[in-house]
């Protein structure tokens, strides 16, 4: 069998024999940008049954059918992390998103915090940045993205049984170290340019689940801070292991 | 004192007393974008003496001088840790020399790989990255970016106590576990994407300073690879600890 070239992202039931019909840009994607044809072969997953190849059998300039061939791939469900972030400048605010669904969150929570700048997303578009982050690094998942929340609301519904893995930029020394003792539901809080103010700060250090890190001794950008939690936390806690 | 709102690399000697003298950029921006003027503090550091706040004693549009104070933080070296990584977008290769200069890498060694797209760099601008970004995160240091080689090249003349923490995407499980047995200078490779050819492997593999490393069951993208591989070594081997 042909290895498939092109992963797609379907919100779609599959299973072996299921056909599955494109919409307008996702056959112009296979038959206008990468050339696919009838026979070619797409590996397609929707986030919920794994992987599987997938075959042409129609292919117009805005609509196409394929039909999936026996599963690649089982689901590979990430670990249940949240990342809650920030949002900060477009760009980098888009990286979040991409990085999060390569490094295996879940769930993406964008929220707005006493110093934050940007307070409007679009959810949608994030969305579709989650989607094509998964699409290019072979996970079966897409993370959510959820609606952006003031994170004083996002902790007067915190559940005690997820803990906070707290990126405390003022913190030097005295971090934690992370341990699977305190329960597999987890969340990052990542802060804004300039960081929590001193009174998130306070509220998060007296809260019984926030585990307060440290990234090191230099100031790291919102978007690097993201990708250097999500690493020490599947170290030890997630899929990494 | 007041706080210096703003961080400045200059290559000039500082010193308490000291005055410096700003080139065309450094006024513009200062003055121009800033809007800073006489009597006004910035920090300044040179990647070779520490930190020191400095007086703005005279402010012209294509000119200025200041005057250092005492010095507010003395050099803080980062680790002995190279990152070599294969050239890919443009956006994208500047996005991991400004993660290397926050990370805390002492040198950015771009290599050209047999899967490598981009042949060529613009070294200058680069360093300029790296400038910005030690400016951002706070690093009294910038790390050096050299040019461009050919892996096979870079290998040819490998120190003997230079450990490599080889980031292999084909590998699944097997990974070493980092340890400072091995000494305490270090680069770390990402390859291109599309990963390292079989014969690249085969050749780090076979080298006994060279340790591979697992960066999870996912593919990330050479840039969230880089800052993760960081992460993993600044948090055993490095200055995060």
């Amino acid at each position: 069998m042909k290895q498939a070239k092109v992963r797609l992202y379907v919100d779609h039931p599959l299973g072996q024999g299921q056909t599955v019909s494109l919409d307008r840009d996702q056959a112009h994607y296979l038959f206008g940008v990468m050339r696919l044809g009838v026979g070619d072969v797409v590996a397609l997953f929707n986030g919920r049954e794994g992987e599987f190849p997938a075959r042409v059998i129609e292919a117009g300039k805005r609509k196409g059918v394929l039909e999936c061939l026996e599963q690649s791939r089982p689901l590979h469900m990430p670990p249940d992390l949240w990342l809650c972030f920030a949002p900060i400048k477009k760009a980098r605010t888009d990286f979040i998103v991409e990085k999060a669904a390569e490094m295996g969150a879940a769930l993406i929570q964008p929220m707005s915090t006493e110093f934050t700048n940007s307070e409007r997303i679009r959810r949608d578009r994030l969305q579709a940045h989650a989607i094509e982050a998964a699409e290019q690094c072979g996970g079966t998942y897409v993370p959510e993205v959820v609606d952006l929340m003031r994170m004083d609301k996002l902790l007067d519904a915190w559940p005690d049984d997820r803990q906070i893995m707290f990126c405390d930029e003022a913190l030097v020394g005295a971090a934690e170290t992370l341990t699977a003792a305190s329960g597999h539901r987890w969340a990052i809080f990542i802060g804004p340019e300039g960081g929590f103010s001193d009174r998130e700060r306070a509220r998060l250090h007296a809260m019984d689940n926030a585990h307060p890190v440290s990234l090191g001794p230099r100031i790291l950008r919102a978007d690097t801070a993201a990708v250097a939690a999500m690493t020490m936390w599947q170290q030890v806690l997630g899929d990494w292991g």
